[in-house]
């Protein structure tokens, strides 16, 4: 069992993430569940933008595509940015859109996305109000893209209105409420993709496409 | 395995609503599935502003509430109005505020919400752009009042911009990629409510609220 | 000049609304600048669901909408529930819809709506994050309607993540990123009324709809 | 009267832009009104991921913000991808967000941003739904950086529900709605534009800032 957490702070190595700090967290209670982890910052690849899977012109999208290919649980950690997503959240959001025109990212028998059976949640931090428009607007693109959205697979913290603390400084290392949610959310992801890896998903595509088909006009 | 369906159409009985024709597609397909349906009109109701289970004077919103408990299966059917969620869907998600503050909404031994082991997804109709938006909102919701939200569940049409036609008028009915996303999205819905039938979720909140309060500071 | 404040609380009279005490800022603030105010409690009057300006059956909405009609700014007041506008601003939304598609809902010579030349913002509360995401929904509606969005016009305090106190409790009245901003705000609003009461918006819609089927097909 | 228009594709140059195709009528009828035109592509920039005015190590985004003070409309086009906002607008707003940190951004006498007495709207193309919610976004972040928002200053065409016709394949270079709206949109921010040239705002930021204070508990 593989996690992926990927970091979309806007800041480039070595300066220190709020993000990656929550995420540190999140790291810990997946290894207590032997859960192999991964964390990657966004902001130390060279991703282009785009909606292919390889935009080329060293393009290191490709890199990544590759990692959350091997986990079964993917967790974004996202700042919040004037009370919206990171454009770096988004960006892959944008890049993981290939699912939907290229060949190759569907199981040949199934119709299914590569991203079957695999299960997303993710924290949010900022200095203030926005988590729950950046949480609805990544599971709701993670279950569009094929992935399960378990219950509660949310954390977050953020700041007070116009404020400048973020989560380490403001203490949201030891905020009841971000460490609850945030143990709840590893608890469902971890029990999600472990049903899933021994009971995959039965839904034919390719079925209930000629289905569709048949009680449609054509385009 | 019951299912309900609720139509928020903006409309009240006996005016016809076009959320109510796409609703007719996925209680057939459900049915299919030896699936029993259910579907209620919202605006049948009298359900009052408010974020509590019973808001007293009349309010109906308890019968509703007693049919969402008795289904492992729930599908919200929504219209867009000016590019948002209808204000009869977000009020189903305002009285269901009521499980995060309410006695008795949780199960005693393991601290889950009454939703936990239930599946949600959504319906979405307009006469132009906003399903996205829409779609995000409840199945966020949905998420966060402890539903699972399978991978793509939510099916939509919607009218070209500043359009005049819906969804019967406009061929919603025969239109290819509504009717395949209704169908992959009532296939996975009705995989996952049994899945969770034979594999209840294990989280414990009470064990991991402890946990967390070990860790953090008293607010 | 007159302004109508509208508090979307969830709750009916008499009880105490956290929004109606951060309108009370408000409207002192308005008041300073010779501005007549009136505020009105959404859930005081029997709304009903739709998108007409009269649904009829004791319809009270009729009333409101004479008051806005009236008054030169609008500010909506709302409470934030489950990180979304509240079910009772959206109403209101909705309700306004009714400008693109009833009659007289347009100036006869220019073609504008009856909002243009008045000015609209919001105020938001809530216990928890939302807040930005409630204003983006408001402002983008009442410039979708024909009201003109000045700069900073909107102020809102929300509680700590998870947090169950509000506005009045948590110390919003003293807070000063949200006093602050609530003088910015009404400061842009009446500078903006004044400003088109004095120059009205000269957009003759009747003559660019024309210009626009010359460059058109019919659809 | 200059105007900036920034397309804010994912494409890189050369490759054609449908969004670039809308906002070259856009920039036709701003001519039209004698009001200069620039256009940029924004993946023509190398424009760093960051919150500050400048990121340094090639940065590019100072040429684009020495654009955007000299211009008095700013027109943001953007497409839509997976129903949200692109990722390069939502880096635009990022890197305008050094607006409410850094020194020298706001005026000494008055206290306002850079951004007071400009005006802002916005254009998207994209081949499913999500316009509505992209223009909420932006225009909703363009008031909160300073910019005035006049009424209906959104145009857009998106394809039908699932499509893969962009704005120009699909003809909404011919549609009705989308011209009307744009040339609508144009006028608004024409005659806001000049209005506020000639009559600037008179909001005195340093002044309120200081009866807040007074009213205030410091934080």
């Amino acid at each position: 069992m593989k996690a992926l957490l990927i970091n979309c702070t806007l800041k480039r190595s070595p300066e220190f993430s709020n993000t990656g700090a929550m995420i540190e967290k999140a790291v810990k209670l997946l290894e207590e569940q032997d859960v192999e982890t991964e964390v990657i910052r966004f902001t130390d690849y060279d991703v282009k933008t785009g909606n292919s899977s390889d935009e080329g012109d060293g393009d290191e999208w490709p890199e990544i595509l590759e990692k959350i290919k091997e986990a079964e649980i993917l967790i974004i950690g996202t700042p919040v940015w004037m009370g919206h997503l990171a454009s770096t959240s988004q960006r892959i959001i944008e890049r993981l859109d290939a699912i939907f025109h290229e060949e190759g990212t569907t199981d040949e028998a199934t119709g299914q996305y590569f991203t079957y059976n695999k299960v997303a949640g993710c924290l949010i931090t900022g200095n203030e109000d926005g988590a729950h428009s950046c949480a609805a607007q990544v599971l709701w693109s993670m279950q569009e893209l094929g992935y399960t959205v378990p219950p509660n697979v949310n954390a977050y913290w953020v700041g007070l209105a116009g404020g400048d603390k973020d989560y380490v400084e403001g203490g949201g290392e030891r905020y009841l409420y971000t460490n609850k949610t945030l143990r709840v959310m590893i608890a469902n992801l971890v029990f999600f993709a472990k049903l899933l890896k021994q009971n995959p998903i039965t839904t034919d595509w390719n079925k209930l496409t000629k289905l569709a088909e048949a009680e449609s006009v054509s385009e």
